[in-house]
C-alpha cells in the first residue's frame, strides 16, 4: 500500500499496469513478454503466418503500456537511416501538410516515421489495440505514439513497417512563430492531444487513452493553462514566501531540495470544467468544452506546504488561508492566483506538494516548472503552477480565479443574477466518473465486450463501487475495480475500473451509463440539466455512452 | 457561532428560533409577543371578535414555539378542575377508545384535555398554524401539544376551549404490562411521535414538525431502539474502558464528570434508514418504512471520547478502531454493538462525546440514559445508548450491526448474492434533505406558500445551498438557509431552510422537488430506483411532494 513515503524509501513505480494485456516494462521491453496472452485474447489465432503475428507486435502497444520516452524515440527516429530515401528513390515526395489529408479510411490512412511516409490502411482492422488507437497518429507522426508505447522499438517492427511505404517527405523549414506572440515560447505537445484552445493551451488526452495507465504520461496529462507558459531559469529562480511576521523569505530550488525531505503523492488532478462539454450540449456556457479528459494522475515529488510553513514560523494552530501566485501573467501584468485553507496547508494528512518532479521526471514546462503547488483532492485550479509566492492571510486570494471563477451556482442563477460572494470556491470536488471505452457513437460487435473508465471523488473520499449499466439505467452491474489502494481519507488518486461483460446477439444498441459511490456514499446524480450553471463546473451527472452493436 | 464550547463559557441555547412566526421564549410567555404579526400574515384581520382573536392565540401555538415542559403541564392538568365535571353535569360520558375515533372531519375530530371532551372540528380551519398542526391530537390529549407549544398555557386559552366541550371521560383503569414483556420498562412516548414499531420502539416526529425546530424537542426527537430500554441505576451505573495494556478501567458517572471537562456540540443524528418508505414503495425491502423524519438535532453534553481515550493510555497516533457495547440486549444475550476508527474518536475536530446531556436535560431514557456515543456527520448507528463499554482493536466491532447492516449495497445485489464484505460500514453519511411543509397529498391555496426543510450533510460538509422546484424539477429557486453558522469540516448540525414564494392563480398541482449541495458540492441524485438496495439504506433522492392546489 504506497500512498505517500520519502524519496529515502522509494520511488513511485512508474511502470504499474493494470489489463490483462502485455505490458512495456521498460525501454527495453524484455522479449519474453507473452505474446500468448495476444492470443488467448481471441484476436488471432496460430494459423497466421509469421509476418502477421509480427504486425501484431506492431500494432498492440498502441493500446498498450506505460513507459514515456518520447525525447529518446526522437533522436533515434532522427539518427535513422530511410531504408529508400537515396537519391533515385522510387518512391514520390509529400509534404506533411499532404500526409495530414489521409487521415480518415476513405482517404486512406496514412502516418511518418522518419522521413518516411506509409499507408497503413489495410493494417487497421489487423490492429488488436483496436483501430481506434492507430487512428490517432493517422495523418501524422508515428514517432510520438510509438514513444508512449515502447514495445514499437524492435527491428522487426519497422521491417514489417517499411512495407507499407508509400513516400518520403520533402525536407520542410520549420513553421516560424508570429513576431510578438506572448505563447511564442510555448512548450512543444504531444500530437495526440485534443486540443480546446491553442493559446492558452487548453488540452486533454483522447477518451480510449484516459484509462490505459493509472499514472498518466506526463505528455498526456490533460493541460490547463490561464496564461502563456513562463520561461524560468532554473538557476535564478526564487520562491518567495511570507514568514510569520510578514518579511519574505526567498528560496532557489537547491534551498527546496536540501533544507526539506522529499516526499512523493500520487494524486488526480480534475479540472472544474472537466466534462463541460455535456453541459454545452444543453446550453451553451460558451466556455472550453472540456470532453471527459480533463482529469489526470500523476506521482508527484516535491516538499511539503507543512514543512515549508513550519520553516517560515507558522503554527498547525494558526488559522486563514494560503495564497498562491504563479510566474504567468497576462500583458497588464496580472498573475494567475489561487488560495487554499490554511487547515488543509498545515494538515500532516493533507499530503500538499511543493512539487517539482512529476512521475519521476522533472516537472515539465506545461505543468509549472520549476515548481508547482499539488493540493490532493482539490479542484486543478488550487494547484498554482510556476509558482513565485506564497502567503498566509485573513481572507481568500484575491485572483479573479478564487472569487469569480470555480464556483458553483445552481441552475437558475444567470449572468444576470450571480452573486459571486454567495458560493464558496470550489476546494475538494464531487464524487465523479467517466466511460473512457467504448467511445460514443462507435461500433461493438456481439460477444465479449470490455468497458472501461475512471472513477474518482475529492477530499481523499475512496471509490467503493462503480456500477454499470448497459440499458440505459434499468439494470446494472458492477465493475472490477482497479489501481492503489490508498489510506482512508487520502485517497487522492482514481481508480481505474473495467466491466468485462457480453453482448446479447440481436441487440442493436448499447446505451452505457456509468455511475460511481464513495466512502461517504455520496452518488453521481443522474442527469445534467439540474446542475448546469453559468460556470459548466462541476458537471458529475452518470456518463453516457451509446454505441451501435454490428450485425457479424 | 457556537460550535462547541465549554460548559464553563455557556450552556446551548435551547431557545433557538428562526421563523418569522411568535416564539414561546419560556414557560411563561411575555405578553408582548406580537400578535401583529399574525395579523401581518393575512390570515387574520382586525374585524374578527375578541373571541376569535383569542382562539387564534389557543390554536397558533401548534404551530409554534420552542419550549418543552411537558412534565409540568401533565402536572398542571392533572391538578385542573374540570369546569363541569360534578355530579348531574349535563354532558355526557365518553371512554378514551371512543374519543380517539373522532380523529376524522368526516367523523368529527374531538380532543381531550384533562377529563373533558371538545369538539373543534368548527376550529379547525381557524387555525392559524395550519389545519394539519392541531389535527395531530385529533382523538386525543391536548396536553403533549401544548406542553410542546407553551403560549397554550394561558387562561383565556382554556376558556375558549371549555365553548368547545361535548361530553367527558369516564374514570379508566391504565393499562396493565403483559407479564414477561421485555418492552415492560420502556419509558413513555410523545403521543405525536408517527410510531413504526412499538417494540422495539422506533418512531419518528411528524413531518410539518421536524422543521419547526433547530434543536429537536428531546420527546419529539426520533427513537431508533434496537433491543428493549435496559433500566440503568445511575449510581451503580459503570463504564467499562479497555486501556491501552488491555486491563478495563471502570468509571462511574460521577468520575466522567469529575475527570473529565464538559464540552457541547450540535450535532444531527440521522438512522441510515431515514427515508425507507420511498424505496419500500418501489420494491419493498421488509425493513422498517421510515419517512422522512429519521433525522433530528440535539445539543449534546458531556466528555470528550478522545480524553477518555487519552486517560485510558492511548495516544493520537495510535490505529484501529474504538469498539462500544450498549447495555441493551437481548434474551440470548447479545447486545447492541457498534464501532468507529479510532483516527475519527482521536481526533480534536471529530468532536465525538460520550454525551450525558441531550438539549440541556439529563440524557432521557429512550436516547441512552445515563450515557451514549455522539459521533458528529456519521450515521445513527454508531452512536451507540446506554453505553457500557469501549474497547481499541485492530478490527470493526464484530456486532451484527457493524458487518452484517448499515452497509450500502448496488441496485443490483440481491439477498442471494450479498456479499456483507465488499462493503464499507456507513460512518460519515451523503447529503440529505427533504421538504417538511407542506406534506404530501395535502391542499395548498393559490397566493402565498412557504415551503419548510431540512438538508445536512455527513462528515461535517456545510450546506450551501438548497434548490426547490414547483414544476417537477424544469425550474428552480434558491432557498433561504436557516441554522447556526458553523466551523467548515465541523458543520455537524442540520440547515433548516424555506422558499417564501406564490402560488399563480389556476396552478393545478404542484409537483415540489428539493435538492442540496454540500461544501464539495456533492448533490442528491434524482431518483430512488438507481440508489434502491436491498438494506433500504441511504435514500438520498430528490425528496419529492405533490400537492393539490385549491380553487378558492
Amino acid at each position: 500500500m504506497l500512498i505517500f513515503r520519502s524519496s529515502r524509501n522509494g520511488l513511485c513505480n512508474l511502470h504499474r499496469t493494470y489489463w490483462l494485456r502485455p505490458m512495456a516494462w521498460s525501454i527495453h521491453p524484455p522479449a519474453s513478454l507473452a505474446w500468448t496472452s495476444f492470443y488467448s485474447h481471441g484476436t488471432w489465432n496460430s494459423t497466421y503466418s509469421r509476418r502477421h503475428r509480427l504486425l501484431v507486435a506492431a500494432g498492440a502497444g498502441l493500446g498498450i503500456g506505460t513507459i514515456f520516452a518520447y525525447g529518446d524515440y526522437r533522436r533515434r527516429a532522427a539518427e535513422m537511416e530511410p531504408s529508400e530515401s537515396t537519391p533515385g528513390s522510387p518512391f514520390p515526395v509529400f509534404t506533411r501538410q499532404e500526409v495530414s489529408r489521409h487521415h480518415t479510411e476513405a482517404n486512406r490512412v496514412w502516418v511518418t516515421y522518419g522521413s518516411d511516409v506509409f499507408d497503413v490502411t489495410d493494417f487497421l482492422d489487423l490492429h488488436p489495440g483496436g483501430k481506434s488507437k492507430i487512428l490517432l497518429a493517422a495523418g501524422g507522426a508515428l514517432e510520438p505514439f510509438w514513444a508512449l508505447y515502447a514495445m514499437h522499438n524492435q527491428e522487426h517492427v519497422l521491417e514489417i513497417l517499411r512495407g507499407y511505404k508509400v513516400g518520403e517527405l520533402s525536407p520542410e523549414e520549420p513553421p516560424q512563430p508570429t513576431p510578438g506572440d506572448p505563447y511564442a515560447e510555448d512548450p512543444p505537445r504531444h500530437p495526440a492531444l485534443k486540443v480546446n484552445t491553442l493559446k492558452p493551451f487548453n488540452a486533454e488526452p483522447p477518451s480510449e487513452l484516459i484509462a490505459e495507465n493509472y499514472l498518466t504520461p506526463n505528455q498526456l496529462f490533460f493541460k490547463r493553462n490561464h496564461l502563456p507558459v513562463p520561461v524560468v531559469d532554473p538557476a535564478a529562480y526564487r520562491l518567495c514566501v511570507q514568514n510569520h511576521n510578514g518579511r519574505m523569505l526567498s528560496l532557489s530550488l537547491q534551498d527546496l531540495k536540501r533544507k526539506f525531505s522529499k516526499h512523493e503523492v500520487i494524486a488526480t488532478l480534475q479540472c472544474a470544467g472537466n466534462r463541460r462539454a455535456e453541459m454545452n450540449a444543453l446550453k451553451n456556457t460558451n466556455r472550453l468544452g472540456w470532453d471527459i479528459g480533463a482529469i489526470s494522475t500523476a506521482c508527484w515529488g516535491g516538499v511539503r506546504l507543512r514543512d515549508v510553513l513550519i520553516h517560515a514560523g507558522y503554527k498547525p494552530s494558526d488559522e486563514g488561508h494560503v495564497c498562491f501566485e504563479g510566474l504567468d501573467r497576462d500583458p497588464s501584468g496580472t498573475v494567475y492566483g489561487a488560495s487554499i485553507p490554511f487547515k488543509k496547508a498545515i494538515s500532516v494528512e493533507g499530503d500538499v506538494l511543493l512539487a517539482y518532479e512529476m512521475n519521476g521526471e522533472e516537472l515539465p514546462r506545461d505543468h509549472g516548472f520549476p515548481l508547482r503547488v499539488v493540493v490532493p483532492g482539490v479542484v486543478g485550479a488550487r494547484h498554482v503552477k510556476w509558482l513565485a509566492q506564497i502567503t498566509v492571510g485573513p481572507e481568500e486570494s484575491k485572483s479573479h480565479w478564487q472569487r469569480r471563477d470555480y464556483k458553483g451556482f445552481g441552475p437558475s442563477v444567470t449572468w444576470d443574477t450571480v452573486d459571486f460572494s454567495k458560493a464558496p470556491a470550489i476546494q475538494e470536488m464531487p464524487v465523479q466518473s467517466a466511460i473512457t471505452e467504448p467511445s460514443p457513437n462507435t461500433s461493438v460487435t456481439p460477444g465479449e465486450l470490455t468497458v472501461k473508465g475512471y472513477a474518482w471523488s475529492g477530499g481523499g473520499q475512496s471509490i467503493i463501487r462503480v456500477d454499470v449499466s448497459l440499458d440505459g439505467g434499468k439494470t446494472w452491474h458492477e465493475a472490477e475495480l482497479l489501481g492503489e489502494k490508498q489510506l482512508p481519507g487520502q485517497a487522492w488518486a482514481w481508480k481505474l475500473w473495467q466491466l468485462k461483460t457480453s453482448v446479447p446477439p440481436g441487440t442493436k444498441e448499447l446505451n452505457i451509463i456509468c455511475k460511481t459511490v464513495d466512502t461517504n456514499y455520496n452518488e453521481q446524480g443522474d442527469s445534467v440539466a439540474p446542475i448546469w450553471n453559468i460556470l459548466g463546473v462541476l458537471n458529475n451527472a452518470w456518463h453516457r455512452v451509446r454505441v451501435h452493436v454490428d450485425e457479424e
